[in-house]
């Protein structure tokens, strides 16, 4: 899509160049595809702009999204390698918030991971250690009142610098929708899983 | 998301297997955002799984997708020099149609040059050279009449083997839709653009 020319200028007191240089608070829902895949799409891009892109993972699945990772770890080290793009870090939930001691395991409970993931996250937030960030499927322990919304929104607009955020998932909460920049719905037209197929590598994970 | 289980098995004569294997035709339409992004996402698992990555683009843009294009021909050498993942190419309209002879520039005539980029892919598919198509924006062309929209469906249907294709734009013809597996609508919820933001780098390209 070509850059875009502004509908309106608003009143707000800000310059164009901080307007445009302002961090974007994305949300990805629907019930259609595409909601994390255009995420990963756009840490590709946040990749290439030199940024240090961070995905956190949230809700345990037996295939995680490995594509995307094993893609979005090779830019990571080719950034390690050669300088170019930015790095990446990758954490899934529970056992994979590497940065929980042996003794805080959350083991299995999966209210207590989120909620341990989600304040690391406002944690790095706070001393913006990373450029952009993919909170993949975080709608769910939102919507499961696992995580306070009403926190999560009032951290996210306070966040400090010009760190932009990615959230996706369904059914997101509508104070979540009231704060975001960029909100797309992705509506299902129709997709193979109607038609009796199931999944396949490279296509689905 | 998990792994789905089939709603129904439709009764086509064809094993479990043979469906999972079947070729997606996938189209992501709508006005809202992600509708390449996601597919420049898929491009990324299709990466991982070792397929070979095709991508086209239509419509001539001062700045394309300059970040995508970083990052998936960054993954095509890790392919190469790693042998992880699999071949991607990338080719632009016009002068970007890599396998035309200097003398049959397409010039300035943009319908004729989406023609020859649309030649040059049902020739491929024939032959069978990729394995997954990325058509970026490619509803324009057929939408405006430059290509015709049959042939595409037609020539799509017949393809050979097991190739996917994903075809990203708005206005997806009818036909298109109808003979696709997998379609997705992104619809606008809200966009930055509409506060007056003008786009920025790693957000919007």
């Amino acid at each position: 899509m070509p850059k875009g020319v502004p509908l309106t200028v608003p009143d707000d007191g800000l310059t164009t160049r901080q307007r445009r240089n302002a961090p974007v608070l994305g949300v990805h829902t629907g019930d259609g595809k595409g909601k994390s895949t255009a995420a990963f799409g756009m840490a590709m891009r946040a990749w290439n702009a030199g940024m240090d892109v961070a995905v956190f993972q949230f809700v345990k699945s037996a295939k995680w999204r490995v594509g995307e990772e094993t893609a979005l770890r090779a830019l990571g080290e080719v950034h390690v390698t050669t300088g170019a793009g930015g790095p990446v870090s990758w954490f899934k939930m529970g056992s994979g918030w590497s940065w929980l001691r042996a003794n805080d395991s959350d083991g299995d409970d999966h209210a207590e991971a989120a909620r341990a993931g989600w304040r690391e996250i406002a944690r790095r937030l706070a001393e913006q250690e990373h450029d952009f960030y993919v909170l993949d499927e975080f709608t769910y322990p939102l919507d499961w009142g696992w995580v306070d919304v009403d926190e999560v929104v009032e951290t996210l607009r306070g966040r400090p610098g010009r760190q932009h955020v990615i959230i996706t998932g369904r059914r997101a909460p509508a104070q979540l929708i009231e704060a975001a920049d960029l909100v797309t719905e992705m509506v299902k037209v129709r997709h193979p899983m109607d038609a009796g197929r199931k999944g396949q590598k490279g296509i689905e994970w």
